[in-house]
């Protein structure tokens, strides 16, 4: 595995901002873990870092994910217990490149986001740097309203925001991370 | 609107199979009612209707809907309250498509589903049916373990699969949503 490119997702919930532009911490929670690692499971991703300081939290995530990776939900659902096992918990966005780092190799951080930055590259260019095999992709998420500039700043590159028909544009998490590894993993000659 | 193109969206809940193949009726969840509203919503869907024959099914849609779209949910969140007010309850799919029929225009009925059929287009073939104006189309989402075939006999069309890297293809409903709207929707020379 290691020095072999790749790509890597975390799921920030802190620092983000509220709908107040305010820093806060957001609560983790049991959909985000499961719907965004069975995506990131189908897409090929390699680990599903979940970042937040509170230990209780962190807690909370190893309580679930524990169930369907060795308690019942093993036998149950091994499905799951597939997604589920790509899922990591770290305390900040450090610690995760420290160890993609260290077990890997030193990622290119991708931040996504509903507003446009100097840094934005296509999809299309982020898609060749992965088919290239010479850089690891760390993808960062934010929950609550977004991820705060400290985060922003760490990031290299940022992708595009999704675009909607009209005006509206409030898509879950959930439904950003499923869109974005699609676009940058699907046969583009099938879906035209 | 009589009488235009445009895309509706139905989430089955019954008839669907179980893991056993078994024809069942699944439960309806808050979370399949906001995610999949907000990206409809993002994407410029006319109408997400559940379909579910239960009552108590249909008067919780019901419940959760009206707490966002004139109750204390309005209030605090208009955004969500937007893409809740294209939310419908009806019992069948015949009764989707009756309304839609008197409503609009009667519909192409497009399944979408993991498995290949002999009716399967491409997206792009789909995407020029709906850029067009000329037709409407009523896609198909199935819970579960997706649509039981007394549902697959009703479409007209059907989309191809949603491929990911490997083997491992156990995406939500909430995510298989969001990815083919986008994909049917998305601007493809930006996300080339």
């Amino acid at each position: 595995m290691k020095d072999k490119g790749g790509v890597d997702i975390a799921l920030i919930h802190y620092p983000v901002i509220n709908k107040n532009q305010e820093v806060i911490g957001s609560a983790v929670t049991n959909l985000d873990i499961h719907d965004i690692a069975r995506a990131a499971c189908t897409f090929g991703i390699d680990d599903y870092f979940i970042v937040t300081p509170y230990e209780d939290q962190q807690q909370l995530v190893e309580e679930i994910t524990d169930h369907w990776k060795t308690g019942y939900g093993a036998n149950r659902n091994p499905a799951r217990r597939k997604a589920l096992e790509i899922v990591r918990v770290t305390s900040s966005l450090q610690e995760v490149i420290k160890t993609i780092t260290e077990e890997k190799k030193a990622p290119i951080i991708a931040a996504t986001s509903a507003r446009q930055f100097e840094k934005t590259v296509s999809y299309r260019r982020c898609r060749e740097m992965i088919e290239s095999e010479k850089h690891r992709i760390l993808l960062l998420f934010g929950t609550a309203h977004g991820m705060a500039d400290e985060i922003m700043e760490q990031t290299d590159i940022c992708l595009p925001p999704i675009k909607g028909a009209g005006k509206y544009n409030h898509l879950s998490v959930r439904s950003a991370v499923s869109i974005i590894l699609d676009r940058l993993s699907a046969d583009r000659e099938e879906v035209g």
